[in-house]
């Protein structure tokens, strides 16, 4: 299955921080040293993230901004 | 000025495709080779937004979602 | 691969209608009649979506409201 | 008043889980069986969400992924 | 009907600009000057957005950064 | 450098809520009395968010709706 979302970036998860409804997963990818992402708690266990997986960010295109 | 949102990867804008109202811009980064951020058509001319510019794209942690 | 995203609702492709840089995309599901995507026009054309398309419509956690 | 997100969702109340910041609500829909919406705990106790409350999820078209 | 979005500004439609997907609406407002607004050129049709209109721009908590 | 995001709202923090994982910030603007942004805990931490500073909210135009 193929999703619309233009944007994967590989990396491994470096931390995971569970609050009782929001997770923050920091995820080592080349450049920038971290990416942030904060996704339900009930996913991230779902998931079973964990120090060590190699999992994408995705990011739709009309989320990312552009600064110069 | 800093801002919360958590993550800024650096680039360099590869293409900027302008529509009426929405533009489309390419930013060449190390991982993936190229990330597309939407953003409106106005924003990208204000910014100047030309081939070669070296860019940031700047996400909001909320808008990160994980694929393992 | 399982994506964080939470919510996933299967429908049918209505109608793809291309803008420049955005597209708009209508899927036909049980209930309401119809849910309305606004993806980029590259994503809906590299994901060729047709009408009469078994698609899913995903949405993240983090960008749905309640209204009561 | 009108709102200009074009999707909205007919359910029930499933669960209300509320987080320091963050709620997690269930909403009983047809197709899917749940929609999970992350607010902010304080929009959940203002509109007094309860099991059982018809509520509707509202979505923003350029909030929406197609996956095919 | 009450929303979950915790932010809603009042102010006065001041552009109507249709693109073929995206639609262009800027608010006047009291301070910024003008907040600018992209959603569907199918919901500001629908909605018959027009300049003089008092509208409120309605922004989900999660989607709002903080600069410093 | 300058960020493509449309929307800057000038304002003063009125109060810091530190989840876990988020955090909810108020800031005090003109109109309406009061916005509400809900960021990384983590965010507010480093940019030191305390309630009388002055700060912006910053809104990507396709993050705002409009009701009429």
């Amino acid at each position: 299955m193929a999703i619309s979302a233009r944007n994967g970036i590989k990396g491994t998860v470096e931390s995971v921080k569970l609050g009782e409804v929001m997770a923050s997963i920091k995820i080592k990818v080349e450049d920038p040293a971290l990416i942030t992402a904060a996704i339900t708690a009930e996913s991230a266990e779902e998931l079973e993230l964990a120090v060590g997986d190699e999992v994408k960010a995705i990011i739709k295109s009309t989320e990312i901004m552009v600064a110069k």
